[in-house]
């Protein structure tokens, strides 16, 4: 069954753990992206190994292909993709709104053209319930509209006003599902404090096992999204997660957590490392640089993960130079396994009570840059 | 030191041993191509788990690049790749002849056109051996000139005896280098007999550690290949491990195991597995066919392989159709995987006496083609 302890808390930085039916997420907690069923280029047991309790799926991408009730007949998304731990599904929204060229927003939900073959599509609130609830997502999130910012006040209104009635609507929806799961509902609003605010403490007079704040790491400076997540969060309930969506850096992580986040996901570990880029602790390394042709070191020394600490900086270079597989392979799984290094630091440090020293720390060592060999 | 020796035969068809630096191969051997300094998509460890004692890795690439001279500067080709196992590289040859657009063959060498960058380079035989040394190659082959077939006779046999000089030269050159290692010599020949015979017979007197059979699976017909290596076995001696290089299918390997060959090498497992195709007991899977989106069944659930075993094909098919990083890693370990449990198979077989009986069943169950769920 779904729940959410905290065991420590360093300023609004929190410590905790969160129950699910297939085992116990430790917050801050960072979720590779597994966008169509599969974090990319990486086997369920390498990312296990970095230290992931939850992965993300996308059900835009699955329930287009290859289909929700095709994975629920397959015996659920967790044995499709071999993952038996906790999932949590986003709704859709952030990705019609992304990926489908044509899209019309009405009351009852959104119709969109598939960006695979055409296809018009439907999805409402009560369809993105039954999706995930087919997929079988630990963690469901609801449907909401997202908007591309900067987007006219009222604009963003609107959007944040439909995203509450479609809050209530999947909310009656899941509470006809299996029990155990939870649903989370989503904080639009923009960077208008006054629309967060209210979007907020809608929501929670809903009562959601947990609140993500979206809408946000679509191109806005940093600055402004701290603003919003300390805006927010005040309004949240202590006793629920917080999950701040599609985000993001090192280093916005680092701010986001002592702004009170619990809960992270990004394609950035994964997708820069099919671009040839490395995260480390000293920032990012372009492997690509012909700087790193006659590096003999690894990417960290001291990192867990094999494809950080045994391959040489030359050899990475050589596969990524070759376009070779198996430099997005150890790529990715460097950067996932830099990301969860990162969440276990913050875990660890918020339970000693010096989170502030500790991301002053990473910051300093981030900035540092890459050592001279 | 390099060594061989046959502990069991069945008919023509041996089970015997390769000592060399880096540790023992057992024979027949099937050689996964690790072109770039990497067999494709996969990790090293998951190479070695498939029962891979030796890989090949072609000095054209990794000539042009990252040069052989930066290799032996980050320690040679065992550190740079992480295969700790042995290796044997090819001399180039071949690569001219299909990669380069642009060569011009002479007495003293090759020069060709990169077909990276478009630079002229040249490759000698002694150029050819000093590279496979700065790579660190446990086996090393001769330069030898490939022709495409069919070609004219009198071609045919120009080639060859270029190839022979160039053999006498790279036998010169590889005495200079450090003891312990191999020189291979290549059989040249196309498919006339008595080329292959005099081919045969010149380098034997030459005293080869081991002598390939070059210049076939290059698009003739099976039965002309075998054909070939039956008029060429015959004059080799029995004490020096026989390799047919660039083969082939599973039937190819079977039949020429019969003739007598004790090693292979063929990019099919991976090149396959990267083009959604899988190897399997039961003949070759298209992974990209819909009959398979709603098929639980793994590939192989008697695979030792995880690739194999673990996965759906449904969850496979839909890697395959997202073009998903992960299909291209599963299928081409599954594939591997696949032709070394065969090796093993004609191992035990042939040490068993009984490889005629494993070669018919072995085809029986290929041709049986995929069982219906």
């Amino acid at each position: 069954m779904f729940g959410f302890s905290v065991s420590a808390t360093a300023g609004a930085a929190r410590r905790g753990e969160i129950e699910t039916p297939h085992g116990t997420v430790r917050t801050p907690a960072f979720m590779p992206v597994g966008t169509q069923g599969t974090v990319k280029a990486l086997q369920p047991g390498q990312v296990r190994e970095t230290g992931t309790d939850i992965v993300l799926a996308n059900t835009y991408h699955l329930m287009l292909r290859p289909g929700a009730e095709r994975i629920a007949a397959l015996g659920g998304l967790h044995a499709f993709m071999r993952w038996p731990h906790p999932i949590l599904t986003d709704s859709g929204g952030y990705q019609v709104m992304s990926l489908s060229e044509l899209r019309k927003v009405e009351e009852g939900g959104v119709t969109f053209r598939s960006h695979l073959d055409g296809a018009m599509v439907a999805l409402s609130p009560e369809r993105a319930i039954e999706i995930q609830t087919l997929l079988g997502a630990d963690i469901l999130m609801q449907l909401d509209e997202c908007l591309r910012l900067p987007a006219p006040a009222a604009e963003v209104e609107r959007a944040m006003m439909l995203s509450l009635r479609w809050a209530e609507r999947s909310k009656r929806a899941f509470e006809a599902t299996p029990q155990g799961r939870a649903l989370f509902g989503i904080v639009q609003g923009g960077v208008d404090v006054a629309l967060r605010e209210r979007s907020a403490r809608e929501l929670v007079g809903m009562r959601f096992d947990g609140y993500a704040i979206g809408g946000l790491a679509v191109g806005e400076p940093q600055a402004a999204m701290f603003a919003t997540v300390e805006a927010t969060v005040p309004h949240l309930p202590p006793d629920r997660p917080r999950y701040l969506m599609g985000v993001g850096e090192p280093d916005d992580i680092l701010g986001a957590v002592a702004r009170g986040i619990d809960m992270f996901d990004c394609v950035l570990p994964t997708r820069a490392g099919r671009h040839g880029h490395a995260y480390t602790r000293f920032g990012k390394v372009n492997l690509r640089n012909a700087r790193y042709a006659d590096d003999a070191r690894p990417l960290d020394a001291e990192s867990a993960c094999p494809a950080a600490r045994d391959y040489s900086r030359a050899y990475l270079h050589h596969l990524v130079k070759s376009n070779e597989v198996l430099g997005a392979v150890l790529l990715s799984w460097a950067n996932v396994a830099y990301y969860q290094a990162l969440m276990a630091g913050i875990r660890a440090a918020v339970a000693a009570g010096n989170f502030a020293e500790f991301a002053e720390a990473t910051r300093a060592d981030l900035d540092a840059g890459d050592p001279t060999p």
